[in-house]
């Protein structure tokens, strides 16, 4: 049975004490920029850095005792790794990750301090399925899926359920959209709270599965994605893609330039450190028309490397002496 | 007459409304790096990115109507010339701001966005005081000292006087110190507010002329100070000491190898950008031995360039592909 309103609202009664209550943003400079009230959903600021800990710890605190005592397993180098991981010793289990060889070494380091068993593979999408498999075989953990899981989708919807409550009368909810779990936890969640509120994603234009699926109306996976927005380079599954299908107004395509410029706006203007991700349904928005409107944007991380902060190659590091 | 606490609480007064009541942020993460529990006031989220604006609007509300429609001035490559030019056209009436001509195009576009007429000049303190005296000069228009101004050191003192207000049972407030504007507002409000609580400071080592002045007893302006706290360069002037040496407990100080570890570790757990000027206090306060107790911190500004991240430069830019 498909993720229904009420599992979100059930998920957020079990994430109560257990995940941020995170706060909702808003800057005149940004709303300026965007030409729209914006509210933002500071998600970034969730434990972990992402909004990956609402799916994972609703997904591990729904297992049953007998099979917890396994552990829980996922193969991931991204978010879905770290939120697991912390989302197992919340619970007091053991969380299983496989990560690729080259998984980021920031990454790889939160997984590690938050005590979960990494079981490191090459880097390929079948390496990573196959070290997964073994290590269910092995261990018998519960694999949670970063997003084609039920219980990750309601988790999910829960940080647009909180900013519908938070914020009256909006108009608009948009969210990134990669895999689809954080999408289709959201329609669910804004269509249940009030029909009338429009749900729209922003998809990275080099990775538009989402897009392309909806306009044809099947699956066709991203092959070859290229983005800067690491979140999202997954694909749709069938269980998302059907809940986003009934739900969701449409999906904008944003190209990179679009999504660097609204990540330096994030970073600059308002000083919050966001992921790339994050920044394309800050530019989805901002391309969507919704000039005057009430708008609230789920920022789904903040989990980057100012090292690799996306302007820094055009301009050599100056020396900025400074007398007040 | 020496600001008094009763300055500082006209000023709380005279910029509700004109500056924002910053929040106050906190993090178990941090608290467990830094060995107590810290309070950050977050002016680094202040209308034009730094706690600058309260001693700026300060200045420029109190000034009589016939002075004010000659405009204010002041000569600064920094935090004081933004704050300076949105204070006047919050009042409606034109900032001259002296900038050396090699001052970072960021802050020169902050000054020109807020509509500020810029004068530009040679980048040697001679030729920025020699440019401030003949635009006062010419326009009769009101000096506004970045720090040697008793108006401005009373509105800087509004940051920890609502910190103090916020956060019941504070132990100690540590601010960083440049030319000792924020300093000086902060021991006044603290001291007013509750003589017990602590007043400490946060100095670059590279630059530690109030360490030295407080040690010795007198002015020893920093000659060729070196630090990456491209905000903390100044020297105390006197009317900044005699406050300082009445109120402060102590001035800790900072290498920019702590300054910049504190720094990272707001960006990259806490998602926050803030400028090396405010890691500076948040390293002190970590170097001062405060282990257990309750710490307000107050994070100055935000404003600095995420293309000169102080550690981008030990790693080539990786690509970080993530199939989340």
């Amino acid at each position: 049975m498909p993720t229904t309103f009420d599992d979100v609202c059930a998920a957020a009664v079990r994430l109560r004490d257990r995940v941020h209550h995170t706060p909702v943003l808003t800057s005149p400079l940004l709303d300026e920029w965007l030409g729209f009230h914006a509210f933002l959903k500071a998600e970034h600021l969730q434990r972990s850095g992402s909004f990956k800990l609402r799916g994972a710890t609703n997904a591990v605190m729904t297992i049953g005792d007998d099979l917890a005592t396994r552990g829980v397993a996922a193969h991931s180098s991204g978010n879905h790794a770290a939120a697991l991981a912390l989302a197992a010793r919340d619970r007091g289990i053991v969380a299983h990750v496989v990560m690729p060889a080259d998984a980021p070494a920031a990454k790889r380091a939160a997984v590690d301090g938050y005590g979960a068993r990494v079981v490191e593979c090459e880097p390929t999408i079948a390496a990573r399925e196959n070290a997964l498999r073994r290590v269910l075989e092995e261990t018998g953990a519960v694999e949670v899926h970063p997003y084609d899981d039920d219980r990750v989708i309601a988790g999910a919807g829960t940080a647009a359920l909180e900013l519908l409550e938070a914020v009256p009368g909006l108009d608009v909810v948009i969210v990134p959209v990669g895999g689809g779990g954080l999408l289709a936890g959201t329609s669910i969640a804004a269509h249940g709270f009030d029909p009338a509120v429009r749900v729209i994603a922003g998809e990275p234009a080099g990775a538009d599965d989402a897009a392309r699926l909806l306009a044809v109306g099947r699956l066709i996976p991203s092959t070859a994605p290229d983005t800067i927005a690491d979140g999202l380079l997954t694909s749709l599954s069938p269980r998302t893609f059907d809940v986003i299908r009934k739900h969701v107004e449409r999906i904008v395509p944003v190209g990179d330039a679009e999504t660097i410029s609204a990540m330096r706006v994030l970073w600059e203007r308002m000083k919050q450190v966001i992921e790339p991700s994050s920044a394309v349904a800050v530019a989805g928005a901002r391309l969507a028309g919704l000039d005057g409107l009430r708008v609230g944007i789920v920022l789904s991380g903040g989990n980057c490397d100012p090292r690799q902060v996306p302007w820094a190659l055009d301009h050599p590091r100056r020396a900025a002496p400074d007398l007040s």
